[in-house]
């Protein structure tokens, strides 16, 4: 069976960035997950002694917090600071931007809404800093029974479909004044996205690599899914089942923004003996 | 034949009060036609003594002019202050409202972009306000070949489809970083945008009236021929031919934003007695 990755896929700039941040702060702790990768957090745990904390009472004065990419609450940052805790900012710039579009609009007086999930640490970190709080919906239909004045700022989640931004947006400018659309979107997720959906759509089973709790990568998911029936989503190698690959010839690969290289090699590794 | 007038219809706001402004002021000049109505005009003419004036030169120190409905280009409207002509001005607020926009965005150095038509004097009043000068479309395919910065405003030409405006902004929102939608459509011509549509749906013929050269009455006629295959616009019942309502039962009426009610009853008159 032929193995193809996709085009683009993998490690965003995001990712990256924090990762080297994490190993350049030996014996320091994430504040919450650096990113939604568990096997990379155990790596950086054993080979750069950075460990996670989940609970912010354990910060003590001189310890050192990485602010994972996803961000963190307004207050959270603030509590840290006040601690006097050493806060090594970690946070992708791409969600540093909608964060301070948020407290800039909302001081401007625009209502805020914001296209994503309310649970997801991103949009928890991001709507803190609306200052009159933020409204946010994962589809128009939740926009019906809301109230806006006629300024209003909208941003996205950085891993949503722009296509699904569109509808949320565009349902708002028939009726109110001003719309201020800031796409935050951010490219390594169209990228991902294109080449998953063109290689999809050559491939007979698509095998797509990432945290199960990784936005990005069930978004990546979701539209393998649409292109190609048999797509599955692993977190690692021991995922993969053999009769997956059973009278296939063509496999496509992808992986999410949170998913290091050595995964991706050991997964597709793992599939070229399954389907030997 | 049933003759039924749709739900919303004729004279907007703007130009209810341009015609008001004009009726005040006997014997003052419009520069340009006052509203894209001829019969209108020549019944201020001949009621209030209120003519028109094509060539600005014609304008002398303490003569009045009218500004009329769709505004006037900034460089045009200094010259006869500066000529201390006794300017009153009758441009629709729904019409101001994109020149301001067009000049403070231009001012905080957004690119801007018009969705409307280039030669229509609406939109030559408001694209001489941006300050560095702006981009006029008519359809996406006419950005496509265009290059913006980051931060670009958008308004609409106010007689404007919002579904074209919504492809228009759509377009510019996936690939900028911030796309700033002044949404200046007038809920007039949405009112009267959707009155046609229903009652075209129900209708075997229907009579749009209005100046040929009146943007709304246009787009009405073409909404109705969306519905309605035997639509027809007409300036006035001379307009009308009898064959038009052979075997029809039912017929529907719309007629433009600067269409007096005193024409339509003359319409409706001659159809009646056309289908008698």
């Amino acid at each position: 069976m032929n193995v193809k990755l996709a085009e683009n896929y993998g490690f965003c700039f995001g990712v990256k960035r924090a990762i080297k941040i994490a190993e350049d702060n030996v014996g320091a702790s994430t504040y919450g997950p650096l990113i939604h990768n568990g096997k990379e957090i155990n790596r950086l745990k054993e080979d750069f002694k950075v460990s996670l904390v989940e609970d912010i009472s354990t910060f003590k004065k001189g310890d050192k917090a990485v602010i994972r990419t996803h961000g963190i609450p307004k207050d959270k940052l603030s509590s840290l600071h006040k601690k006097n805790i050493d806060v090594i900012d970690a946070t992708c710039p791409y969600v540093t931007k909608p964060q301070q579009i948020c407290e800039e609009m909302s001081k401007e007086g625009y209502d805020i809404v914001i296209f994503g999930d309310v649970n997801h640490p991103e949009i928890k970190g991001v709507m803190s800093y609306a200052q009159k709080g933020a409204t946010v919906v994962e589809s128009v239909e939740e926009l019906k029974d809301k109230f806006f004045y006629d300024k209003i700022a909208v941003v996205a989640q950085t891993t949503r479909k722009v296509d699904e931004f569109m509808k949320v947006c565009n349902y708002l400018m028939r009726s109110h004044k001003e719309v201020r659309v800031f796409n935050t979107i951010c490219n390594a997720t169209f990228d991902n996205q294109d080449a998953v959906k063109i290689l999809a759509k050559e491939s007979d089973v698509m095998v797509v690599i990432g945290g199960k709790n990784s936005s990005n990568t069930k978004e990546l998911h979701s539209i393998s899914k649409d292109n190609c029936n048999d797509s599955y989503l692993v977190e690692g190698p021991d995922d993969l089942i053999a009769s997956w690959f059973d009278d296939k010839k063509e496999c496509g690969v992808s992986a999410g923004a949170s998913t290091p290289d050595w995964i991706i090699k050991q997964v597709i590794q793992q599939i070229k003996e399954l389907s030997a």
